[in-house]
């Protein structure tokens, strides 16, 4: 009678098993996290229109976007999407056939492009917070932001292949100059062309607008642009963009 | 006895489905669908990077992503993201103030823009089979595409709104044109200003050179091109691309 009673809870523990297995496959559940209440598909349908350019000028994450945004940045997703960009970014390189003349140029963006500051938006919400200037300031001044890998092995890829890197921020060059060049350092950024940081000139300017001008005046140098990569929109269009870009991932803030 | 021995199975239950829940919410789970042994995880990287522009000139879905696709597509978020790109857009043009000469234009794509090729693509196994330019016409011919419901309410609110709408698609005019005017209107576009087709002067150009002289021709009549929106790339960049552009989801195939 026991043996009986516990093999029907067995097979009933089986039944509801498969059903949640089938609904953890089926796709509306998948886009969906009813534990938390999130939307998650609008979440991935906000991220998606932030890295296509469509959604711009957003002051913060949406806040019920939280948990899917750290997720992604911290559960593989976000590593995975920048692994196989490099990859095409490397693709790319390897159909390149160099001059001798020194003169064949690649721009990278610093802030999430070379090194990350997911630890300092760990702490600001995932970008749900606003955007806090002395916060970032002394989070920059403290050189402690990560390379990002795979940007790290692209970059000795560049240099090695003999690219001139040009390292391109909106960072302040007064306050943060330092602090820039020696965190680059202690992350294994060596063997770059140059590091432009951003002068008194351009204060205020945008991002389009500062690092156009700078790449204008490479290009006035004799510099053929062949790459050009950034977390930003805004690090990839204007003038002299180059030959191709590449934009990396990030829903966390955006600069325009 | 036997109520306790229940109540511990009971407790059993209860912690496998936690167990199971938990899994499921975790990030590395939602990511990847070992019961298709698909990479899950790949594929949603690689749909962003089509979607941000990064990989370009691509020729068919990879086969391990038909799954990932087919979802996609089918389960809802494709919906979804075009949704809040319309959304997006909707609220870009209650932001324009209209003049009164009649020169306020908007440009929309006619090919998985206005109207849907999913019930051919899905018989292409989503474009992991190769492009099929002979089945395709057939398919064009037949007149069957379904409007993009989100489309069909924005294409309709800029033309209440006293936009001038181009429908500017690179199908052939001669063998597809009366094919398409029909299909636009068994679907409900009506009141556009012109549907423009390729003619043979722009046979064999790309989309984005064909597109960006039909733009330029546009601007020179004197029309000031508000917005654009194209489920490719090549829709939107090139000359006179328009103030704002915007780009709908399509993993499905790419258009130089």
């Amino acid at each position: 009678m026991i043996i009986r009673r516990m093999q029907r809870i067995r097979e009933a523990v089986v039944l509801i098993l498969l059903t949640i297995c089938s609904k953890a496959a089926n796709s509306k559940a998948h886009w969906w996290r009813p534990e938390t209440g999130e939307a998650w598909g609008y979440c991935l349908s906000w991220r998606l229109a932030v890295e296509a350019n469509n959604i711009r000028a957003w002051r913060t994450v949406p806040t019920e976007c939280l948990r899917h945004v750290e997720t992604y940045m911290i559960g593989g997703q976000y590593e995975r999407d920048v692994t196989l960009i490099v990859d095409n970014i490397w693709n790319y390189v390897d159909t390149i056939t160099l001059s001798n003349d020194g003169f064949d140029a690649w721009i990278l963006d610093v802030d999430d492009t070379c090194i990350s500051n997911l630890f300092y938006y760990r702490g600001k919400r995932y970008g749900c917070e606003p955007f806090d200037p002395l916060g970032f300031k002394a989070w920059a001044l403290s050189g402690e932001s990560p390379a990002i890998p795979d940007v790290l092995r692209l970059f000795n890829k560049l240099v090695e292949t003999g690219f001139k890197v040009f390292l391109v921020t909106g960072r302040d060059e007064q306050t943060l100059g330092q602090a820039t060049i020696e965190n680059l350092e202690n992350q294994g950024y060596f063997g770059y062309q140059r590091l432009i940081l951003r002068s008194g000139a351009y204060k205020g300017l945008s991002a389009i607008t500062y690092k156009s001008a700078i790449r204008k005046q490479l290009v006035g140098e004799g510099y053929r642009i062949w790459g050009n990569v950034g977390d930003q929109w805004s690090d990839l269009q204007g003038e002299c963009a180059g030959n191709r870009t590449f934009k990396l991932p990030n829903p966390m803030y955006f600069i325009p």
